[in-house]
């Protein structure tokens, strides 16, 4: 792990506004670091609406479970995160840390067990000793302030090398609400010290039915459509809340997801999501270039998203781009692989506005100097039009770097 | 592409012995190489029988193409193949560039195109000139010999390290039949200078029919059980010759893949087969370490196969055994990823003899320093049961260095 920030860091973080309804903590339970903080709580005063989408892994993480057990209830009144620790693959030592750190939540913010919400990011395997957090939810309770977003969000870092922000306002039947969220993630995970955790907040007013499905919608082509190495975690947690404080503003409280008052929500929301993913895959361990690869034309849109994640975790695409090699032949090769359905004499491919393959051969114009210099840019978008349908996704990723295996080689020693 | 040798290569190489009924010469006919061989041409004096297996990508070369036209007519006469250039994504250059190749080698051994073989593999997307074989083609037959194997196979190499070369004999009916097989490939594919092509020669009589069943199964457990990269070649064949020779030592003909006259033959094609593959793995590219992964207690042997190859698959896991980091977490990872059932908490894994997991959670008797003891070795035995079935299945692979990136990111250039 080196200690540099990514070449692809943002250049400014966003300023975060307060939202109304939740306040934030950080503290230094030395859970595995030492000298950082690395227990975040978040506590909403008044309760709050939730949402939550999680790893498709058949060996979740012991908070994910928990986390998806007291989704159902729909109300959110506390949420503790971790980092050093993955409570994963922890057996029942891991179901009672979960119990015993929402115990804990519970009797600091004064609210049931199935209000509190867990998410943890670290090893997997090791048993986490969740009494550390008994000593200090309680005072990091008093102390929860509401302007406290970029110190959340450092304090859940793994391997990334910058904290990830984001904040986005929106109307809805003309009373403006706030939604901010942070996130880390380095891998699109790497179960020994990284995977994608996610908390949005909003001040709208949303019940949690409609606020599932804005956020089981908004997932699809965002934090869904990113990957840096195509190994997905046991813990991935990505959570919505909606504090309802709007409605001290007069906003109307929305239940249905099609109601029209969240149009310009939705697509604050989508807006929201998108950059802390691209932010995620611009944090990729190793990550020098990030690569949008967008296919059109395919049998459908699920098609094309299955397309251009073959292209996307190909490891000689992303070797290729690592090197600044135009080699529009792996893109060939990695749209052949996808299994999904191709026809060879009508594929074209872009890199950035540079034709290099149409017709099943090489652009009869080909200029390998106007390829390469496309290669040389930081931000690199691959086009692939497959020519049989209207189907179309765009999906993200970054380069494959020797710093990649010396991060993922070294990591746990 | 460092010039040296693979860690992993064979510490010496198969005696070849001649198999009746087939002649080899190589040339030099300067399609990409500079001073080293790069045509292969194989001539059966008699109609030989002839069976395929091919890349299942969307996207196939003009060569694969041209072989799955010429199955259907079950002879064989000729196989012609080249190295530097694969004749892949070449459009209608690519298909007159194949017609014009077996056109020569059908005038210089005598035969008709449909009993012609061919097989590129190099570049992508670059015209393939086959007017350089017409001028070596005629004088290759004369000059073709029987005892030429270990130079057949050093013909068709590309970033491959060492040429790979097998041999094997049986009993069918009491006479004794022998099996050649050179092989080359160094990514599963890496379809700028990579791909995987294999030629197996036999003097057995077997028809076919029979041939083709017989090579079908046997490729199952062997080349579609490794993986050095995930990445599917545009070029990948396997194809399996039976000159019938051994018919002058009264082996009768073979003509049902069910006759158990075969048993021993299937035997050692099997294990050629298998031995072939492994080679190739062990010449991955940039290549330290080579891993074999079994999965059993999986719902079928499919779903063992499927969560084998999530795990050889997964660039975390590889770097982990580049490092020597005996990290089991991330194969719990690798299993929930795979799409395949499975119980988080009826999960063991073990590397090599030691249990490093079990009963979904890391094993009471844990020892680092066992574990890690394992690491260190060359061959490195990835146990996963995952207590749900009887499926069952072992995939082959290799870790993922800094020199794969290496070798992959400078390439083209």
């Amino acid at each position: 792990m080196s200690g540099s920030v990514s070449p692809l860091a943002p250049k400014s973080f966003a300023e975060m506004p307060p939202v109304r309804g939740v306040r934030m903590a950080t503290a230094a339970a030395g859970i595995k670091y030492k000298n950082r903080t690395d227990v975040l709580l978040m506590v909403f005063d008044e309760p709050a609406a939730v949402a939550g989408v999680f790893t498709r892994s058949r060996c979740p993480s012991a908070p994910v479970d928990f986390c998806r057990q007291n989704l159902a209830g729909g109300v959110a009144r506390a949420v503790v995160v971790n980092s050093g620790n993955a409570n994963a693959f922890t057996g029942k030592k891991g179901k009672a840390a979960t119990e015993l750190t929402a115990q804990s939540a519970s009797e600091a913010v004064g609210c049931s067990i199935g209000e509190v919400f867990l998410a943890s990011t670290g090893v997997i395997g090791e048993p986490l000793d969740a009494t550390k957090f008994a000593g200090v939810l309680s005072d990091m309770t008093t102390e929860a302030a509401s302007d406290f977003w970029f110190e959340a969000a450092k304090a859940i870092m793994t391997t990334d090398t910058y904290p990830k922000v984001s904040t986005r306002s929106a109307k809805i039947g003309g009373v403006t609400v706030t939604i901010n969220g942070i996130a880390k993630g380095a891998g699109m995970i790497a179960p020994d010290m990284a995977t994608m955790l996610s908390f949005v907040v909003t001040d709208a007013d949303i019940a949690p039915e409609a606020l599932q499905v804005l956020l089981s919608e908004g997932t699809g082509p965002t934090f869904n459509s990113v990957t840096v190495d195509s190994d997905t975690s046991t813990s991935d947690t990505l959570m919505l809340f909606a504090t309802r404080a709007a409605a001290r503003d007069g906003q109307k409280a929305v239940t249905d997801a099609t109601d029209p008052a969240l149009d310009g929500f939705r697509a604050a929301l989508n807006d929201l999501l998108r950059d802390l993913a691209l932010q995620v895959v611009r944090d990729g361990e190793g990550a020098r270039k990030m690569v949008a690869v967008t296919v059109e034309g395919a049998e459908s849109d699920l098609a094309a998203k299955r397309i251009g994640l073959s292209v996307a975790n190909s490891p000689l695409v992303k070797t290729a781009v690592a090197g600044e090699d135009a080699n529009w032949g792996r893109v060939v090769m990695a749209v052949g692989k996808s299994g999904e359905m191709a026809d060879r004499d009508r594929l074209a491919i872009w890199f950035g506005d540079v034709r290099v393959a149409v017709d099943g051969e090489r652009d009869p114009s080909y200029s390998e100097a106007a390829a390469s210099a496309v290669m040389k840019e930081e931000d690199i978008a691959i086009r692939v039009e497959i020519g049989l349908g209207s189907g179309k996704a765009t999906v993200y990723t970054c380069d494959l770097t020797k710093e990649y295996v010396e991060i993922n080689g070294d990591y746990r020693s």
